[in-house]
């Protein structure tokens, strides 16, 4: 990759509200790419600034290499004028390289790649970022994934990757991500860093520098008033968006468990048609417990799930006045 | 342990709101045993129905036996009338009958046990809660926390370690907590269950069945409110109240990094006089950036720290007419 | 699958000497397949009952889908009419039973399934098991491979995982392999069990009952002459031959660093043309002073490379006599 | 510490054939000090260089601070003029520190560290062992042991916990240790590493560049064998002791597994009265499967347990003749 595609990288990859999107399946378990096309469109719709495909959310270790091109495929279709990025994260850097050009022919911006699963040692994850950066036809977004990866990155061994790489950006999902975004930014201070973990912790990473979000929690306008409020100077209209959704945002973030919930969510805003997941074994979603549980946590914070953008101002002016 | 002693512990462990000690360190890093009666004795006061000391949170592998020894006098001293019980944990059942005895010296009323650090299969983790439960002369409170000892327990293995051990209650530390409570209380109906995690999940816990929190939240009468409510069949105020102080919870629930924000928090309460941890290498406590978005996580909550007990009705009805 | 295929899976991989065969790389990093025919071709000359590709061995979690239908396809042409088997390992259930589709077009007798990468608990491991197996219209070969996947099993649970996949044998990699074979055989006593972990425990996993190997040890007449002396009764014999060549076993058996060693002695047999590796990083195999030893292990044990059927009396008769 | 006492400690601890002692247990499960004392003064009359009490070996993590003072005591007593080195791992540094005053006090020249358990990342370990430098007492030789800490350390992480902890000496367990070994004497070239793992690549290490072997193989005779022959520039007398005892080193070896065998035959050899391990649930011993396997195995290495030092140069002539 040449340096001018990766400065076209860093401009498209420096910051704002990110959504990922999970895969949806159809009731026979196929991944379902009209479906990917149209939820990508509805979150497009909600004023997402990019849109991230084929992440731990979107299962990716459970579909075929020709199921990967569906969902490039819908995507693409899906996203217009959006950008977005693929992961394309493999034990081999030979063969993260060929997916990210695959990622590129259907117009990807960006390949977003994890460690490899279980990968020894730090030296082994620096040389391995630094091969990734030299093959990669699209500009690297290194993904600080330990819960998927079993591979926990030290500030110092994500830096060295990032620099031996030449990635754009960084997304972390290494919790508590706030300290290490201060850390990081204390080493790299032009960092692009995005938050994720369903934005769990979104405020604090804001606020301490974090450029945006990058998550598949199924209001992003959520974040992104969050967002432009404390890019706004006004911390406390970005604390009371935060704080009011907050109920939801760490319901929809429980580890493992999540994903079932978000679809679930998506699907009753009409952005999914279906929640179903592949998983290790392939399950309809979230069950009746679960489900009464949702009903009453969108209640608590006033939701009524909708496919319209959310206006979080009026939102939260008419809650306030009932 | 005779059965009758096994029938005390499961009376006295039958659910409510424990709380769980932190060790406190004085400035030359040594065990600051009357500063642990203090905080105790101020925690009694603020309603918690049990106290646990020699927790992950206690810093329970950075301790020596000596200083064991100087938690359990303190939380002896402080802790009155109230039940306590005391982590035993160790890679041997026969280490662990040493130190429930040493527990039940000092009066503790039970055994809190993990498996084993990094412990290979399901098979010796039921073996070693079998001997455990054979050697200990303290009723056990097992514990389900994968973090800290490299361990997952599926729910089958759990119900066969609790029965070959004859343990009386458990502690879940394994996120998501909810779903594995209804698990578990779906194959043991009876079965005591703490939830834990700093109360994150506390009110989805307490919902599904869980008897009580044991967790270390600075301020466990919220914990204490939310689980009355619910026990009073009011969902709408545990709601509320939980949802008020989420902010809080979840700040201080970070992983790894929430005990030193709870060490704050405390030391703000006059419950401790030092926030200083041993951790790998001892701190002095939360930095400056913390420390200011602790500031803020109070005020978002309209908390100022106080050693009185929080009322958490007058609180929440002074807030909703501010 | 019918039971009657799952009869022909039980009577195909009812034990023998298996060879696990590598992934060839062409000097560009193409996988070979021309090269991959050629190794298989040349190792049933060797002897082997059968071989398994696209394992861990293979590393597989390099090789994209299109890759994979290569190597299959190269196997086919090599095996002859020796039965081959293939790994189908993936994260779902859904994608291994593809994938077994496919194996099951190019030929393969079995599937080959580890558990998913970090999965969380030995409940989602049988759950998976028993998806898999409902899936799968190839008969399951199970793998206990905790290094590759994180993923440790009990002896408990692998039984549970036998029964509910309706597995037709066990391929054994969680060293040490002898005592687990014990406990194995001592629940399900027909239970067919290959021994792996390139052989280093051969001689005590066949001892304790294990019906075969299967492992890509280099000189696989070797493991083939150990087991026939076990099985003719001639203890003292396959205890000398096996004896005999544990330098080698062991120096090619070092975890993690010894694909690269047996690619290299492959090599100097014939039966590859390149050592290279694809790896998290491209290497072209092993290092001077790797192979400075590996001429040294391969003089200590008697051994000049070829392409020729090892004759393992005449070789020990020989070193005898010298 | 001052640096005339690093300076002492890295002349003691400049190689040899060092021998960890397993701890033993009486029939009632208590540590047996003067078992221990009788064993170590019998491997003193083997020739070992050194003694390392306290290791994983040693079952450090199942005994209390008392039994640990037992252990130091009893090498003390045992170990004569012969310098002896003591584990003092523990998740903080203020711990370690303490242990090593404690082992200083009853004579140990060094104190044995590994990386925390399950500690985060390799900046973490960096600052652990830096805290460590600074407040032992006690030289310190780092271990690098993956499994029972769970923590894998890269070259350069190792590097530089060296450096700034001071150690005078690393103690490796991360299989495979030679490649390791190349690595690390490449960036430190007057480091002096030890290997272990049973001996299992003793040649290798040695060969490499290893300065010593620091493991509890019960036959510590062997390896010094190999390491003098090495050091006079006798590969094939070195290769030939090696191999000739490989069977018993690698059955010895064999991981979780290989302490119950290492005891009974220490048992064997009269340095022990009782193969007792403590376990997470304690043990008489090995089974009399394995029982059977190791007369096997001693009788395919033509030994016959004896308390004498074994002569190794007259027992490979008496085995050529036979």
């Amino acid at each position: 990759m040449d340096e001018a595609a990766r400065d076209r990288g860093r401009r498209t990859l420096a910051g704002g509200t990110w959504w990922i999107a999970p895969t949806p399946f159809t009731p026979d378990g196929s991944v379902d790419g009209d479906a990917l096309e149209h939820a990508v469109r509805t979150a497009v719709g909600w004023g997402v600034d990019g849109v991230t495909v084929l992440g731990v959310m979107g299962e990716v270790t459970s579909l075929s290499d020709a199921e990967r091109d569906v969902v490039l495929a819908a995507v693409a279709r899906g996203a217009g004028d959006v950008p977005f990025a693929a992961g394309c994260s493999a034990a081999s850097a030979s063969l993260v390289a060929e997916r990210a050009a695959r990622a590129q022919e259907h117009g990807a911006v960006a390949a977003m790649v994890a460690a490899p699963p279980l990968v020894r040692d730090a030296d082994t994850v620096v040389g391995f970022f630094h091969a990734v950066g030299g093959r990669s036809p699209l500009p690297v977004l290194l993904q600080d994934e330990p819960v998927a990866t079993g591979v926990q990155l030290a500030v110092s061994t994500l830096v060295e990757a990032l620099e031996r790489s030449g990635a754009v950006a960084v997304k972390l999902e290494d919790a508590p991500t706030p300290p290490k975004i201060t850390k990081l930014l204390a080493k790299v201070p032009d960092l692009t860093v995005y938050g994720g973990l369903g934005g769990v912790s979104a405020f604090a990473e804001l606020s301490r520098g974090a450029a945006g979000t990058m998550t598949g929690f199924a209001y992003p306008e959520v974040l992104r008033a969050v967002r432009l409020a404390l890019a706004g100077g006004d911390r406390a209209t970005a604390a009371s968006v935060f704080d009011a959704f907050l109920p939801l945002i760490a319901f929809e973030g429980q580890p493992g468990y999540g994903l079932a919930i978000r679809k679930e969510v998506l699907r009753r805003r009409g952005a999914l048609t279906s929640g179903a997941l592949r998983g290790p074994v392939p399950s309809a979603g979230i069950d009746a417990v679960t489900a009464a549980e949702l009903d009453e946590v969108l209640q608590r914070v006033g939701l009524e799930p909708s496919p319209d953008r959310l206006d979080v101002d009026a939102h939260l002016a008419a809650r306030v006045a009932a």
